[in-house]
């Protein structure tokens, strides 16, 4: 038996989600198929993160146990030739048993884009939420700033959802300016939201993107997110940004 | 009556091209179904490139005879409001009675997106062409580089069409490196053909690709593009690159 450690990149537009549902595509699903197929038998596969339909990624890890001998680039080439376009295995490596890509992980890197020019671009629709009229970004990126460090992000979490804690430690919080390219040409400016964590909660980054645009729109002071973490109340806080906006682009193991 | 210059942005994908067609979503009949809704009758408008399936533009050019009188901002908004998300029109101006977006046209720029990564990257899949393996980027230069001036390109065009002259001017072609980034992180190496020319045979762009692809694997001599064009046999040039890897990026008017 050997452990392996799969990263993938993935359009999740038409999927349900990273998690096998009763009904619908999920990557969880085609990718288990993909495996199974060259395991002769039924495989299971974990992932890092469950991204919800229609979340990305450039860099999602998941684990499997499987007994076949093939070396990297022969499992690589076969995965992608069973994979649909929309998911393609990045690397693949051998790894200590006992290795799970959600358990073992130790942060997690997400990117959120927020398409912010006038007319929304039909390169980016699948991949920005375009949010037109004017941004302060001085703003968005202070109220980024003050989730650095270690706290209750109950504000931040979906209702309806249970976990033993709602403190997740945050390394990262930035609002930058990037410009989006398919190689075609510049098609439209773009603010970006990175956010690299010990965990999040369900739809957490979503909501704070929700939050931040508010702050950006000045529908919100920028200096009161310290207060609304305080008041760990998720109606306090701004609105759920769509989900194709959001990007899984890298998780790291070990001490980081 | 005003004589109005549209210009659109579209994600060619699922549409049949430009050109309306008995069967299929057309980008020129999503426009007119825009366009006649705010006129009250039908409208035609006309494109200035009968881009094919699956070929996407920055800069399309459309032109339409209507009465109303909205301002251009107002036309802007209506049309987006009424057209799909995979459509924008960018910019609407008022132009002089006979304006028409084809024959009024001074040349067409393209660009012809490759990925050449060894694995495909999923947020590519529609907007570039997947060349795994290395490619000469030299070669490829020294080749594209060989087309500008006038030539007659009968070599480059499909068969089966008919047209006046095959005789075209080019004034750019070449080959350039570039990443991709939809804002979420680079996902692979490009190689960029850009072209500007008078006029475009049926596929002509494409046919150009695939000879510069084979030029860049080292199957074809890249000195040997006047000998091709001299030869005027669609047989001896390579194969038509697909569709989705297009994008006709800007179309220009009076002196350039």
């Amino acid at each position: 038996m050997r452990t392996l450690k799969l990263t993938l990149a993935y359009d999740g537009t038409r999927f349900v989600g990273w998690q096998r549902q009763l009904e619908g595509e999920s990557v969880q699903g085609a990718l288990e198929a993909a495996l199974s197929d060259l395991e002769g038998v039924p495989v299971t596969a974990h992932g890092a993160g469950r991204t919800d339909a229609g979340v990305h990624a450039l860099g999602q890890v998941a684990s499997t146990v499987v007994t076949f001998r093939h070396d990297a680039g022969t499992i690589i080439r076969s995965l992608n030739a069973k994979l649909p376009g929309d998911i393609t295995v990045v690397g693949v490596e051998e790894v200590p048993d006992g290795f799970h890509a959600r358990f073992s992980a130790t942060d997690k890197t997400y990117r959120y884009v927020i398409a912010h020019a006038a007319l929304p671009s039909p390169f980016l629709s699948r991949f920005a939420w375009h949010v037109p009229g004017p941004l302060d970004r001085g703003a968005m990126e202070q109220a980024a700033a003050a989730l650095v460090g270690t706290h209750d992000f109950a504000a931040f979490q979906s209702t309806g959802t249970e976990v033993a804690t709602t403190v997740r430690t945050l390394t990262m919080s930035t609002v930058r300016e990037a410009v989006a390219d398919v190689g075609h040409g510049p098609s439209g400016s773009l603010l970006v939201y990175e956010v690299r964590g010990d965990g999040f909660l369900r739809h957490m980054v979503r909501a704070i993107v929700g939050t931040l645009v508010e702050a950006g729109r000045g529908q919100r002071p920028a200096g009161t997110m310290a207060e609304l973490l305080r008041a760990r109340s998720r109606r306090a806080a701004g609105p759920t940004a769509p989900a194709h906006g959001l990007c899984l682009v890298e998780v790291r193991y070990g001490r980081p």
